[in-house]
């Protein structure tokens, strides 16, 4: 049901230096499916994550947090359960994972990052994840981030990747990484799990600003169902196995090729969007403020209404104009608000477009892939959020999940 | 689809001295529907209402509001267009209606009620209103509040319609009202469309803070979608035929009588909800404010997640957790928080009750009705919110709806 996306060619995936990506099949939840990945960085590499504000943080995103302030050597990622809701327990048991990877790459299990995803609410059965681990290390090599890709699936029906290349000014630099996530999505920062590497020297505090401004500019920007996941973290990991990134222009030129990756699984995740039939961009122009821009454009991307109404390729435009109306911007002047559907003036002044033909906006929402624009004429702020239409299967999907 | 709701028995409709009802097929917008309602009032009736605070509030709710400063004489009411979304042009069109029934039943303009509820952003024919009018007009009378019921149906599968009667100092009083509503809902202050009429006599101010208080304990605590209507209002009708209510123990006695049956309604709106299959309590209990358990309680009720997981009865009580994770209550500990459901204890200090057993929980949720209770053990204020589940019916309803 993805719409225009496609599995990425593994070709196009470039190697970044210093990254080595191992996957096992661990019997998680289901047995003979992919559903651990061990990733591990060549000693001197710098890490920068985002992870949820959900106050229900997950065990595993607590103790990514924490160790991030180590120098980090791998990455350990379960599909199947989130160990989210699980408590100190949970925390155990995510610690036990780390202990063991650590002690057969040969460092602190504080230099363990790990992550889950999967259902909430039931003990990690850690004990199988250990089990697993030697396959994964056994499997690690450069050439595995399509493998990665599909590793980290879970209701994603096709694997999320993407890779560039960025000249910088001591040589040419690699930005690599991957993504899932399809439901749950309303990254409050990041999204469900995202791990993009590359392979230039950058200082942790450059890096970290790079990711924050890159899930601003992708994860923080889009929406499926508005639940924000107890396990969102989107990680950044530089080997510095490549050029330098030190200069201001270099700077820029690499934080511009992280944004472009993260933008890419960011619009991947909504594509793939549970049940989804249609991608649909949603800009808000002329606010006051880049955030009630975001507010409006969230209330229209949130709204089960206008998302049954994108499935049904219905322009029964004024469910946009009811959420535009409930979505709490004050002081709000209705009677100056236009909207667009594409290059199609829908609504002028607040009201009907006297111009307009329900056949004109029946076009638009055929497509696969539209835009919706609203411009509420009181400033010059803009926002701009990317979303999906809610159908038969988003309620067939989560209705059957876990069964 | 409705969950444990008939339709209401006319003969337990008891008639309000001084309120006449007369319906008519005025074909707004099919042909042979019940669509169009007048409500006459006895001269000397006092009216209240709420309405809603969406920014793209209808036209017919501007003018109620204005008109409701005059002597209120009539209400009229539309289905299958909200004229809503249709600036100054959708005003003149509802004054067209009030300024015809105005003169049919010699008032002025200024104190007809005008409401309208059905798609928005399209012009009301208010002709075809206006043609119908005479024929509502012949058919006032008394007894027709469960056919007034009919006639302001939308998307609801069964009319609502509640009566009590109440003892005052010098009299009984009788409480009557009918609603609409099954989707588009998240009311700010009111329903889609609710009418209450009594017959005790009360002052104006004291009738506008009981109607306020029943739309608080009502109207405004339940949700279907999330969305607010651009139409909600929810009006109190007093014509002073009856017994008067001018001391404290009468007023509270009426203002409980009007609660009682502002609840009824409001569940039974969330009963009939868009493709609902389950009718759902979310309580909140041990917050530091009202507010904050609301916050959780409507978090917990809009989650597409959790709303498919009560579809399909499936236990899958992290989403819960999950929601009151994401709900934004600042400081939220979310150690301390203990998840019912029903008297199941699913969740204690933040993770799963190593006692509690799935089969306890999917039996809770295969009932029609249950409840979800969230202890935050922070404070000492509670909140109560009633919802529904989404369905592949829900977005079947709304897919079609227009075509």
């Amino acid at each position: 049901m993805a719409v225009n996306l496609r599995a990425p060619d593994p070709a196009q995936l470039h190697l970044v230096a210093g990254v080595e990506l191992g996957i096992a099949m661990a019997g998680v939840r289901k047995a003979n499916r992919k559903d651990l990945l061990v990733i591990r960085l060549a000693p001197g590499s710098t890490a920068a994550g985002v992870f949820t504000r959900n106050r229900f943080c997950a065990a595993p995103v607590l103790l990514a947090k924490r160790h991030l302030r180590n120098p980090v050597r791998a990455l350990v990622v379960n599909t199947g359960n989130a160990n989210a809701g699980t408590g100190a327990d949970g925390l155990r048991r995510a610690l036990t994972v780390c202990d063991a990877l650590a002690s057969s790459l040969g460092c602190e299990a504080g230099q363990i990052l790990p992550f889950s995803t999967g259902v909430i609410m039931e003990p990690l059965p850690a004990e199988r994840i250990v089990a697993g681990l030697p396959q994964a290390i056994a499997d690690l090599g450069a050439g595995n981030w399509f493998s990665a890709a599909e590793a980290i699936m879970t209701t994603d029906t096709l694997p999320k990747a993407a890779s560039v290349r960025v000249k910088l000014s001591s040589g040419t630099a690699t930005v690599t990484g991957i993504a899932k996530g399809a439901g749950m999505i309303r990254p409050d920062m990041a999204t469900m799990l995202c791990f993009v590497a590359t392979d230039a020297k950058v200082a942790r505090s450059a890096l970290q600003r790079m990711t924050r401004q890159a899930a601003d500019a992708s994860f923080n920007a889009i929406t499926v169902d508005g639940d924000t996941s107890t396990n969102d973290a989107f990680m950044c990991l530089a080997t510095g196995k490549g050029p330098v990134a030190r200069s201001a222009k270099d700077l820029e030129a690499l934080g511009a090729a992280l944004t472009e990756v993260a933008r890419h699984l960011a619009q991947a995740i909504v594509r793939d969007g549970e049940g989804a039939t249609k991608f649909v961009t949603v800009r808000v122009e002329r606010g006051r403020s880049a955030a009630e821009c975001r507010k409006v454009a969230y209330a229209i991307a949130h709204s089960p209404l206008v998302k049954t109404a994108f499935f049904a390729s219905d322009p029964n435009l004024g469910r946009i104009l009811a959420a535009i109306g409930y979505a709490g911007v004050s002081g709000l002047d209705t009677s100056k608000v236009d909207l667009y559907l594409d290059e199609v003036l829908v609504a002028r002044g607040g009201g009907r477009h006297p111009g307009y033909r329900e056949v004109q906006g029946l076009a638009a929402m055929k497509k696969p892939e539209f835009a919706v624009r609203a411009v509420l004429n009181r400033g010059k702020a803009a926002a701009t959020v990317w979303t999906c239409d809610l159908s038969f299967d988003y309620v067939k999907i989560n209705a059957e999940y876990r069964s």
